[in-house]
């Protein structure tokens, strides 16, 4: 899969992790592109998250590089702001850009300073080793407690020329919809301006990060930027642009299910498929409701067609919907119609449900036109041991 | 503890559970009772709930009998109001009642059919071993994954006599607040009016049962049922409600803290205290987000100070505070003052987070006066383990 054109990536270890693993990235656009970003809507924000909004804000949405660092989300700490300007300045110098133009990103543990001189001292470094090459180290250099890196590609080919779009996520925990949740840097070389951006990030990003639940809890680092310097040269035509923002929602859709994939503990990708509902948004709350019931995700991890707790769930979402015209399918087999039990065949199905890959469908019958998909993972023994255990 | 004059309890086993342990279980009370009831907000409604409603309407708040079984919540299934029609009326028969005075709970698995046949049968049975001792015979019948019957006990002496208050409920599961979460009954021999006793149950139950979350999911079936059979004769004057008042929420509370403790695989009661939120409603959604977050509940069960996962979670709450004025305590340990980590030694901590009671402060700085007391337990393996094996 080819990458677009114009970005340079590299990584390196600075120290801020315990083991050495690359725990710092740079993106760079060689011509400044044209950005939009979605952010944490949790109350409490990470240092960079603000510094972020300050800096598309001075540089009406330019952005030349991105420098992200894993191991520490330098938030509620004491020297936050004064560490993310540092190390946001220190790299405009090194890259000779505009401080503005450069946004930078953190995902690690709350609420321990982190310390600037090291990652200040490894970016010389960092950017004489910049390489369009690079995309997976930086990929792999973002990661916490992710077992995989999360990159996603797509191509399309306008009258003008091919654009590209690659998107590089982290993120296994603490992740819930309603917010550009965990880090997550998509580029494209599509000419494109900032008002494009913006609306095909919003409209995007509601059908990939924000139908993505892993345990309902909402970090304090979440990123999203979108990127667009049209190294390509090729401006999408009006009617083109659909098809532009569709190659983007492909590769936001596909880390977004990645992330879920590789939710910590789970072993399985739920895919939730509200269909019937009385609107689009109707049905994500419905899809919402049962991807975040711990009793829905435990039975799918025991492969237990329990539909009674997806119908319980459902029923939570404060939708309004008639049980009684209300069918379910787990893996495209029917186990409940009109609210009550269906016959299947119990082995069968828990063989089915053992799938890395576990449907549950929704159908309310009736005149309801609404839909939506929504993307979560099992929930196992293995989430709790992570997170009992993940600072000390 | 002396129980509530008036009262009488029987407990069986009807062949509802496959394991041979008492499954249902009779409250009457001698004198028809004033009753106030709160039910489950899910859309999703077992047959009994509806029927109580309909009971209560109809009765004008009159309850002289509950019949409560365990094994199967009679809920999304053909026959289930035919059932709960049928079994709260062979009651009533049995025990020469109107139907409309008798009420029905259920609990348990949701979509198999409840045979009725082997209830009715064993009514007359029931019925003749009525006793007040048998108070907690009934508090164990109906009993789920419950490891323990939930049982409290007040008494407060007005001008014109004691009353008492007796409860018992059971959950551990399944429990979130905002309804009246799991199956509850509430006795006391006061003399109280259909209004006083509607105005008290709203008021305790938000202090009690709407303060407690285990998994954040809730019932099709919940049902909390506060009965007044005035068998004291005792009825306070007006300065003295307050006292019966309180004894009731000392009852209710006790119960929640107690379907908190027994939480699925909980070995830790948590207990969330939020001080100077903007109101009482501000500072009870700050401590809700808390006690649903599984990454504080996980780190509690890990005995892991991690503050930084409580800030994040107050910070999802949807409620304005200023992280920089907040400071939280663990087992009174601060540790963190104003946003920041207070230095603390995480050893002798660690320690402390060891006991089976622990406690979480979160103190906002400033003019706020909102506080609220929430319940919740941790979230360890056994949860996944009980949860994902329920069913089958």
């Amino acid at each position: 899969m080819k990458l677009p054109l114009g970005y340079l990536y590299s990584a390196t270890y600075a120290g801020i992790r315990q083991v050495e693993k690359d725990d710092l990235a740079l993106i760079v656009s060689g011509l400044p592109a044209a950005a939009a970003a979605v952010f944490t809507q949790n109350r409490v924000q990470a240092a960079p998250v603000e510094l972020c909004r300050r800096h598309l804000r001075v540089s009406h949405g330019l952005v030349g590089a991105i420098l992200v660092n894993a191991g520490n989300a330098n938030c509620a700490t004491r020297t936050g702001h004064a560490v993310a300007l540092a190390i946001c300045k220190a790299a405009a110098r090194v890259l000779r850009l505009p401080v503005s133009q450069v946004l930078s990103a953190s995902t690690g543990v709350i609420g321990v300073e982190l310390e600037p001189k090291e990652i200040i001292r490894a970016l010389p470094g960092l950017a004489a080793s910049l390489h369009p090459g690079r995309f997976e180290a930086a990929a792999r250099a973002i990661m916490t407690t992710d077992l995989v890196p999360k990159t996603a590609f797509a191509e399309t080919v306008l009258r003008r020329g091919a654009v590209r779009v690659a998107g590089m996520t982290k993120g296994s925990g603490m992740i819930h919809p309603q917010m550009a949740t965990t880090l997550g840097f998509v580029m494209t070389d599509a000419v494109l301006s900032g008002v494009e951006l913006r609306a095909m990030l919003k409209r995007t990003v509601e059908r990939s990060y924000n139908r993505l639940s892993v345990d309902g809890d909402t970090s304090t680092n979440d990123t999203l930027v979108l990127m667009a310097n049209g190294a390509s040269g090729a401006r999408p035509e009006k009617r083109e642009l659909a098809r532009v923002e569709e190659a983007v929602a492909e590769v936001m859709e596909s880390l977004a299910r990645a992330i879920a994939r590789d939710g910590e503990g789970a072993r399985k990708l739920v895919t939730i498929v509200v269909t019937g509902a009385s609107s689009d948004d109707a049905a994500a709350r419905l899809a919402r409701s049962i991807a975040n019931s711990p009793l829905v995700k435990t039975a799918i991890a025991g492969s237990d067609p329990n539909w009674g707790r997806i119908l319980c769930a459902a029923g939570n979402a404060g939708v309004a919907f008639d049980p009684a015209r209300t069918d379910i399918a787990l893996q495209n087999v029917m186990v409940c119609r009109g609210g009550v039990a269906a016959p299947f065949s119990e082995e069968a199905l828990k063989g089915k449900l053992g799938s890395p890959d576990c449907e549950i469908q929704l159908a309310i019958r009736g005149k309801g036109k609404g839909a939506a998909r929504f993307w979560t993972c099992d929930f196992t023994e293995g989430y709790i041991r992570i997170n009992a255990s993940y600072r000390t």
